[in-house]
């Protein structure tokens, strides 16, 4: 079910909250590349390509802040109520997360500079598969984001439990590793890192997930229950129909 | 330097901001206890302590929602603007770093459920210290936000690279341990993931720190570097004076 967005954002400021929500939608594509070039980065060991993401990293930063002050201006120019307000607070937590998204990203590509041996490959496989399962989780919670579709955000929000399960695999898998060749462990190390920053970035994502939930519904969900959420969802299928 | 907040709080809605910064610091307090008790949950492997801990996080978590809704009320109702409107965002910020301090501290608490053999327990003991160290950290913050004393936020952002070389130091004689006693390794990543939670609630409070320069100077200083920041704060204080 896709949320009428144009409805919420009618009125003289039309124009300004939606160059504000295109500019979220620029900041998280930029986020999305990030993360994916520091998962190529690390899948074809390439240093060059991990460097640029790092250095990439100050743009994101820049578009938080910008759109921050653009979210601040907006309020205390605009004053807006219901839902304008919560779309434009929704916002300013939407590219919070992005931010952080943006330096584990830059975390992740460090892995990169490291080499491993045959054996060690293995686990990166594994670190790899994680890594495009929370891209994709990325990618549908930016779409739910760009049409306020409520429905597909609690679907990326349901996900964000199978990435904590390969998480806890994995990290047992590494563990056992470490194990049996003690003398990795430092290298391996920065593997375990990476695994933590991708199961961040879910949580992330579960976050951008809540707040379109909360623009759409008006109810803060964050701290419910998953049955309690997919019975709300019910009810916003229900009485938007 | 103790900046005048009556200043920016007066007008008709005094009342109401001078509560909803009441509640933070409640907030605030709650936080400091639920670190201060994981942190003594596991100096004395306190299992029960560490449980009250885990339990707790849920008046956190209610404490959290419920600023949030007062912030997103004053926005909607009594459209603030100029230094109203920037303690409202520094408060609706902190707020979201305060909620995940204390879900650091809950991780934390975890360690206190597993026991260790008298060579582990000199990691406990460097664990410990950086723990008081971020303590302390949490605490001065604190006090900087409820006096906005931009002067002592300053010196807490400064606090958290010596934070991050504990955490490094740590860290090495962690990885150096598991390498010598392969068979501790699942024992000692819960270890590792402390320190982790502890650098991470580091950064959490330069983050609340950043919040209280921005409200006193109206300047956003994140991802600014140290020295600019320390000429901000001085070209504050001197035309504070």
């Amino acid at each position: 079910m896709e949320h009428n967005i144009n409805k919420h954002i009618s009125g003289r400021f039309n124009q300004e909250l939606e160059d504000v929500r295109n500019h979220v939608l620029s900041m998280g594509g930029l986020v999305e590349q990030q993360l994916n070039s520091a998962l190529d980065a690390v899948s074809k060991n390439d240093a060059v390509l991990a460097q640029k993401v790092r250095e990439n990293d100050y743009k994101v930063n820049a578009m938080e802040v910008s759109i921050d002050e653009d979210c601040t201006r907006i309020i205390a120019k605009r004053q807006p109520a219901a839902s304008d307000l919560r779309l434009v607070i929704a916002i300013a937590k939407t590219i919070a997360d992005l931010e952080r998204i943006g330096d584990e990203a830059k975390r992740i590509a460090k892995v990169a500079l490291d080499s491993f041996t045959k054996d060690q490959q293995d686990l990166l496989v594994n670190i790899e598969n994680m890594g495009r399962q929370v891209s994709k989780m990325l990618h549908d919670v930016l779409d739910a984001f760009a049409r306020m579709d409520v429905q597909r955000a609690f679907e990326v929000h349901k996900e964000d439990a199978k990435v904590d399960r390969e998480y806890e695999a994995i990290t047992r898998q590494i563990m056992t590793y470490m194990m049996e060749d003690p003398r990795s462990i430092p290298k391996i190390m920065d593997l375990v890192w990476s695994v933590r920053s991708l199961e961040r970035i879910g949580d992330r994502c579960q976050n951008i997930a809540e707040y379109v939930i909360y623009f759409v519904n008006g109810k803060d969900i964050r701290h419910t229950s998953q049955e309690d959420i997919e019975k709300i969802t019910v009810v916003i299928r229900i009485t938007r129909k």
